[in-house]
């Protein structure tokens, strides 16, 4: 491990939250052997590649020159030989999820980018994508490790496993580190001293158990999660407040992503009162994206700006550090990740991608097994919110209107009938430039 | 079977169907060696059962006395002995059904009464009351066969193979009945030359098969299905018409209240039209009832009167009577009903209660097996009201709040947040007296 | 049906049983319009088949030349524009038959021609057979039902449902027929008035209800079975006594062929003892063909002859005869069939051939749905004896050594050791010339 | 931590193992804070338990009087209060053994301890005993963990699991130690540089993964166990050879204990030789056990003599000492454990005992996932045995003879037919003593 050896490349380099994953392999420079970075963008993304690339690169020279960072818009080049990649695009920019949620909005439905219509759309733009790279990885870098944190971080995953050749792929979120967070503040828990396993999809996860000094404290955090406004949630969402009695019904903990299905009306009005007063959330981080861009392109700034704290997308890139140390180290840490079901979650299909508590090897994770669920109304709505991946998935890949049309109506956030049409008709216009697989549908004409 | 032998007891029988049974059981007395028939009704419904009873009696007399019939009050005297129990009650008669939809109404939602809030209702009323009738059965006729029509049947089907120990019970529809009439027209197919397979839950089942001539139909009916306004749906549902690719998508064929599901939208505003021109289904209903009883007054009146026909309810009474027939004459025909799942249907619980197409012996149905549903849209949905269901179902057992609550919060019919809330008090509200298990639960202070 | 047009061949025509099948035939003329039957063989059947064949004509022409019965060697020109396709071919004739019992026997092992050393010799010699003919039929006759009685039924089923493009394939035995008849007998029923389900392997199966009347009168048959020598035995099965404790314990009730794994060490000694007396098995029934086609060359002779009654295989070809007719007329009768399961057991993989209780409808069979198993000792036997019959059927394809090595490791009724490669070893030497998968198998240098 | 708090109850005390547990938690006393372990036997085992004790005793006082060691008959002082309860007795002791060995050999049948006739009169002896404790602990010490290895191990812990109320056991086996040890030599591994997964049942266990440096060595390691004579095997086993090819074909790497199952016939063989020369393997022990408490009785011995290794309990001990250092420090590390089952093999009932690699917290073990079994040789025989597992532990509780006859009869060590009825038996009269639920059963008049 004296030497450095490992190569990196970070596709969708160009984005804000490069500072951070550049700022975590600096922390873990001791344990993470890092010869070379490799950021690669896009032509779209050439400028922004550019003026953070800059950044990294002074960060790193302030750190002591640990290792290169190369700035690219040659994929292939980056990929050649690498050991781990990272994939943190954005297909069409922010421009794109700003059109799919002022779609959503004027048919009165939630926008939000990983499910429903907008998650909707972004999964049909990435998986071309993502599963372009797969080609370009089996050629260039065949035992890579491909750590994706593009969202809808769960349908990319399981893109990645049903129809690429490359085995060796983990989606993470940082969802249960954000409720990893939240339950040590209010359990007054340092991180170490307990377990917690977490099982479900991704964005969609429950707390199953939460092991501390023999105890588990499942119930007391059910409480906890029911009677206060969620403590569990990251700063990017408003506060809001569950059902106690419905919600200590379920059994388990639900996420914070859980009120996108148990209080959706309740959304709905607060992202029109927010669109309405500040824009959609795709204006606000965009808004927020130039500032941070007109920050990182000061010479002088050499370390991760204190700024890009607070965004939703927090600790997404300490979680990718942290899992490719743990692979790299075989630490056998537990971690909770995006990896293929093989029956972990004996309710959902054996091969789709389901978000699960697994210990990290040199090989890769091994999830825990999860006890079977025991409320009808998790398994119900777990077992159908898969669905929605399912179809979405193939729908991505094979371009079929049906089975696009399809995926929409099971979905519980999009509103049903002529109306869906209607809607999945505007995303297709809109995101035309996106969606090869489109074309090549025969069935389509 | 020369001497008739067989007590056929059936409860709510002053219904305004009570006539199409008798009718039934007239036209098969070659086959069915009935010896008495009971009508047995409560208090509330003692002047109907005594107009319908005083019909069935002429026309049972017209028919040359083939049996006795005897109208009463006192369940257990009608019980006792009984070879076979129909049950077609409704608690709280049509009154409560209207007080249901105009609150379903009054928060924007569907009052149907299988499912959404309306069927919740009814399900939380009539449970109680046919898992008392099999406390009575237990002792007064073991053996006889509990044939239930009473809605909603899958929910009164499961409740009565969960909390009691009879378990001689068939839940009944006539939508597969009429799903084969509108297939018979469509296809120009006479009854019995063709097989279909059916599975699902109630009032939720798809097509897997129609097997005619060596052929599998299954593809072409649905293209008929897609294509043209629904051919398989009842008189009494307004004509409506899919999504064609949305629907060709699903590679099975849905029945007609899939609607609900599937075009939502649509429904509530054909409701509320419907609604504002003729009041709700349930006042329609009541009015045609009344209607009826009035002729059932007539003393010169001896047969079932043509203005039964048409309504939603038809071929319950006459699918009953074939039932009956099939078990007694160990036909081994092969229907389409509610049974235990017992794995029948792979992707829902082995306990639950399932509507699928059996061959019907001297014991009762056997189902076919069914092979398992090739669309994730399908499995997720169906899961997901079978959720629905078991938590409406326990929910009537146990008067849980937080499980009732649970139950409408995951059920696509029924608006999220507070309204769940405010909809369920109201509901428990307006149907206090028929709720004996809220009162006996200790939990809800 | 008035006009006569079915074409029905007859692969392994020239078997001493085909007398059997024309005389079902000519039995069902009123409800089979057969217009031709092919009785094809093989060089080496040559002789065989222009005996029975010659036979056969006289048959026919003694009912009124009911149809025309040709006979050939030439496979495609039977096959071409088949309506069925009946297969009761023997590769190797008795001959390859005695082989495989003698080689057995000199390794102190059962050589019984469905399970063990001998039916794995048979299995491997029969699948590459089988999906040669599939392979012609599906040019020749696509839309051809396979009825296959050739041994072992099951895994040559199994084989064509697995390798084959060919789906309309049933596999029969007569062990169900003659279960029936044995209950019949016992217990006093007319063969229409009760309703047997079982459920099981080919050779292996269990009865899991007899319906009568209104009751299930498994627990009685149980005890019949359990204290009686069993009375379930076609009449080419010596007496013999189940231990009374265990088969009660079991809970279902088991074919005369689970004494192979109940009771291997009498069985293994009764065939040293009448080797010793009367030469196996196989050399008996060949005895018994020689003095059977010595009679069918009479040309005197227009019937089946009595003498051909009372050996293992009767009552095949009339399963065959009703299951055809059964299709043929969409009777919707139940009969025990082999098919694909399809989760009908749930116990045993989805896509292996089980035999099972099933609806025979245009379409073919229906399996009705069986209940999960209770008794463990069931499932362990059952999933293991699966297991054999897989890589049998698997070993049978590939060729590959170690797959046949283990699926004689595994059976309970193959010694194990250094002597299961031994006694490999000869069968594969003694039907060398049987084993093209063995050639083509690169594997194996 | 800094204060020593901890009881530990061994049950058993007087095993001739007793010196290598004290040695363990002599060794770990820095991270194990114990304060007191209570070495409890019967009246049977007093003297054994005095002159171990004693030894115990002294080696703690050498070491500085860590902790007090308490010699007592009286089980339910040990219990009380007590954190870890170990047990390591044996019903009946040596002497109990032996018998059911010669009795294994005189009907031609191996009479090892922990399978075949001899594993199910063990269970028999030793599943009340085991359930009698637990009562005790439901009263005495209802959050202690019970560690229990006494044989057969994985029958022992299902029999807790469902027929006590103790949830926090675990059943502990050293065949994973030693097959960890066999593949450190052979590969040339440290043993915390790998990571190995094993499933199965006690005694039957697979090796599915051996992840090291990012690669998954599986193909090597079956390779190794295939060609050369099994290295994974203790010193207590003789050498042995695998038929390579049917080892091959497996995919997965069998344990040691296989060998019962696919080379019996050898086995026996040697049992035989072996008993000519040596006697039985429980004689042998014996006299190793009358040696050791020679050497015990030394009151000038002070640590665990040398002469302890080498015998075939080896490590078990050790691994005790271990796991409970794991769950009290919430270790998080990977052992090879019997737990319930709850789908973690996905062959395998839910509620039964398995044994698989799993993560042990502060909560006790949680297994990792384990990928569908592909071979159906595996899964086949797998099943197989967890049937006799099952039966023989209902057989032990409910003492039903049908149940007993039911597991040997299905098991394949055991011979079938009426010499199944004549060894049990046998075993019956020859163990009366210990069979409490014999009496108890009123069916076995």
């Amino acid at each position: 491990m004296t030497k450095s050896t490992l190569k990196v490349a970070i596709i969708g380099g160009g984005s804000s939250y490069t500072p951070e994953i550049i700022e975590g392999f600096i922390k873990r420079h001791a344990e993470l052997p890092i010869k070379e970075i490799w950021l690669v963008d896009c032509e779209e993304g050439k400028e922004k590649v550019e003026i953070v690339g800059a950044l990294a690169q002074r960060m790193v020279e302030k750190a002591g020159n640990l290792f290169d960072v190369h700035i690219t818009l040659d994929r292939k080049a980056a990929l050649k030989g690498a050991d781990f990649v990272c994939t943190q695009f954005r297909v069409g920019l922010l421009k794109a999820r700003v059109r799919d949620e002022r779609t959503a909005l004027k048919y009165d439905m939630i926008g939000q980018e990983t499910n429903g219509v907008g998650g909707f759309a972004k999964a049909m733009r990435t998986i071309p994508v993502i599963l372009d790279i797969c080609k370009d990885m089996e050629v260039l870098c065949p035992d890579a490790w491909l750590i994706n944190f593009t969202n809808p971080s769960g349908m990319v995953t399981e893109a990645v496993l049903k129809y690429s050749n490359i085995e060796k792929v983990v989606g993470l979120c940082n969802v249960p580190v954000l409720t990893e967070k939240g339950l040590e503040k209010h359990l007054g828990l340092a991180p170490n001293e307990y377990q917690l396993q977490v099982a479900g999809l991704n964005h969609f996860i429950y707390i199953r158990h939460l092991w501390h000094q023999g105890q588990d404290r499942m119930k007391e955090v059910l409480n906890i999660v029911a009677d206060n406004p969620d403590p569990l949630r990251p700063k990017n969402i408003p506060p809001f407040k569950w059902d106690p009695d419905q919600v200590r019904n379920l059994g388990v903990v639900p996420c914070c992503y859980h009120r996108y299905y148990y209080l959706p009306d309740q959304i709905m009005l607060d992202e029109i009162a927010d669109e309405k007063e500040h824009g959609t959330r795709g204006e606000i981080v965009a808004k927020m994206e130039q500032e941070l861009f007109e920050l990182y392109k000061d010479p002088n700034l050499n370390i991760k700006p204190p700024q890009l704290a607070g965004r939703g997308g927090e600790f997404y890139s300490d979680a990718a550090c942290d899992l490719i140390s743990a692979i790299h180290n075989d630490k056998r840490t537990i971690m909770h990740v995006n990896v293929r079901n093989n029956g972990t979650i004996k309710e959902l299909p054996e091969d789709c991608a389901v978000e699960v508590s697994s210990v990290i090897t040199s090989n890769g994770p091994v999830p825990l097994n999860v006890e079977r669920f025991e409320n009808p109304a998790v398994v119900g709505l777990m077992r159908l919110m898969k669905a929605f991946e399912e179809l979405t998935v193939e729908a991505a890949v094979t371009g079929d209107y049906g089975t696009m049309l399809q995926a929409l109506t099971i979905n519980p956030m999009v509103r049903k009938g002529e109306i869906t049409r209607k809607v999945l008709d505007e995303l297709l216009e809109i995101n035309a430039e996106y969606l090869p697989q489109l074309a090549s549908n025969t069935n389509n004409v």
